[in-house]
């Protein structure tokens, strides 16, 4: 079998992460990028090769990692340096791409779209991982005329690099992460920018809840901005069922303000109701329900060790942990660790941990 | 020194659990509540003595918990009943509960506004906890003609449940948490709203970031309904301000979709980067910069164990862990564990577990 040869065009956080897994997962691999000094700083991460920005090297396989307002440019660009290979891209919006192909003069056959879904709060070759991509979701979309080899060749990349395929149309997939990611980072971003102008004694009452809500506020704005203008359809789409549900709050809280209340409470319950509706839907770890586990809470004292011991006493007693979700106090000397097991672990834990003499909730 | 005698009106989630961490700190407790199920589960989980509603008691303090929407009239039935007593209540809004005592023929200077801001996601007395308050914030708002010795009362009640005590007045108050919690919570539910109409592959590529925005969009609607319209001036400030940028990024997009994207770009950019600078306002653990920790993170085999077993070497390597992030995989055999631990940590950390076989990132 011969070996795969895959070209990266654009040695950033995802670009080059993915040389780093591709070239230990034995594809040969080369590099390019506009900026001299991340393409070495690639190589030195053994992302792969850096044979030049010539047109000599022959690739089976080119993946576009560029910024997502340069992608389609690049990708039609690609098609035409490299006539023999399939061309791929990491943009994280697909019709915008696909058009920009469609609409140029090169054979579209060879083009299949791809997102995976990875990132960072960091960027750049600095931050890259080789297990970036690991159990994240990688879509593949492919369109009308995308050639089957070449769907099959991005398909077995994306699984090398320990992600779970998905495929997807290019609307299919730009509508979901509208949902699922764009309008939920455009959310946090507002909802963090209202604590701008908030007083110190205000802004120090945030809890778990708030932090847990603004999390992602804290991401790379010029990135952000390249992918809502790229997506700018189907985000609208949700923003305004955002919109409208805002509209129906702000008309209740009126209601109740300056009027005589008529209906608000009503109009309240309902907007909160469709949020347990939809929180409801989204898959928990594995795609299981949230509700699979048990979860037993454990007061643990903020002195070194004491998490540790606690991990330690947890896995003398045989019992494995699923997920952990630690609260920490509020200038108090202890955290809530709030841990999640199998049901039939639940009792065992509770027991065992009490008579070591922790403090467990309810 | 006499026993305090703290009657708790109201044995819900907050008044059970307040009632059981009073007992313990050698307060007599005495409960009611207009359900006799709910007071008698109360006393089983030792909350404090049912003496019946009579009026016969003579509480030093009595701690209203009863559902927000009554509140203002139980404290003020309770200044009456308790001629001699300091009245409280643990309501999420404080003006609206204020103004009702101020305007009935009551003695204000014996009632003390205070808020626990302690809550699950399961209420009632079975969901109690001893500890429910520890390490939270209790804001106690006193108003101007509050009776000085009524507020040390309320506030050595408020310390003796380990949690860390604020004063504001009443409208501060309100407005804080309209900012910190009833907006986000209204966010939370709005953006959770938006999946509950989407397709099942959509819904399958929510992510870390999603989940932990919606989280608190589990929560129980009446409860939230009964709050938000309790606060609805002050949530409408804030709301009104959400709106404003919601409007600013959906005529951004207009733009985009429709026009000649003119000034669109730098829209989004602006409200991603506002995003930034509230998000870097918000307190890490204790009040410290999350930039105060550094971070190792470690791949984690999902194997009966595995964890466990990483927290036992990190033990036995004598580090202690600050905080811990678990993110899993989508379908895949193991998940991340992004272990915060002191900077001068970091180092030493990485080096043991890579010499014992874990696999670091960056």
């Amino acid at each position: 079998m011969m070996t795969t040869h895959v070209r990266i065009v654009g040695t950033g956080l995802i670009g080059t992460s993915l040389g780093i897994v591709l070239t230990r997962r034995g594809y040969r691999v080369s590099l390019e990028d506009p900026s001299p000094t991340a393409v070495r700083l690639a190589r030195d991460l053994r992302a792969g090769d850096v044979s030049g920005g010539e047109d000599h090297v022959r690739p089976d396989i080119v993946v576009v990692a560029a910024p997502p307002d340069v992608v389609g440019q690049v990708v039609v660009d690609s098609l035409m340096r490299w006539p023999g290979a399939v061309v791929t891209d990491v943009a994280s919006v697909k019709a915008v791409v696909l058009s920009e192909v469609l609409a140029a003069e090169v054979d579209p056959r060879r083009y299949v779209g791809s997102h995976p879904m990875a990132g960072r709060e960091r960027s750049g070759a600095a931050a890259a991982r080789a297990d970036l991509f690991e159990g994240r979701a990688w879509v593949i979309v492919p369109h009308d005329g995308s050639d089957p080899d070449a769907v099959s060749l991005v398909r077995d990349l994306a699984t090398s690099t320990g992600a779970a395929v998905r495929v997807m149309p290019a609307a299919e997939h730009d509508a979901a992460v509208a949902a699922v990611s764009h309008v939920p980072q455009l959310a946090a971003s507002i909802v963090a920018a209202t604590l701008r102008e908030l007083s110190e004694p205000a802004v120090g009452l945030a809890g778990q809840g708030l932090r847990d809500i603004t999390r992602i506020a804290a991401s790379d704005p010029r990135l952000w901005t390249q992918i809502l203008a790229g997506n700018a359809g189907a985000v609208r789409e949700v923003l305004r069922d955002v919109r409208e549900r805002v509209d129906d709050v702000m008309t209740a809280l009126d209601t109740l303000v300056d009027g005589d209340g008529e209906g608000a409470l009503a109009t309240l319950a309902v907007a909160l109701e469709a949020g347990n509706l939809g929180h409801a839907r989204i898959p928990g770890k594995h795609g299981a329900s949230p509700a699979a586990y048990g979860i037993v809470s454990v007061v643990v004292p903020d002195r070194p060790g004491e998490l540790g011991r606690l991990f330690r006493e947890m896995g003398d007693a045989g019992i494995n942990l699923e997920d952990l979700h630690l609260e920490h106090g509020l200038g108090q000397p202890f955290g809530i660790a709030d841990i999640s097991v199998l049901p039939a672990s639940v009792e065992p834990l509770r027991a065992e941990l009490t008579r070591l003499g922790w403090r467990i909730h309810d």
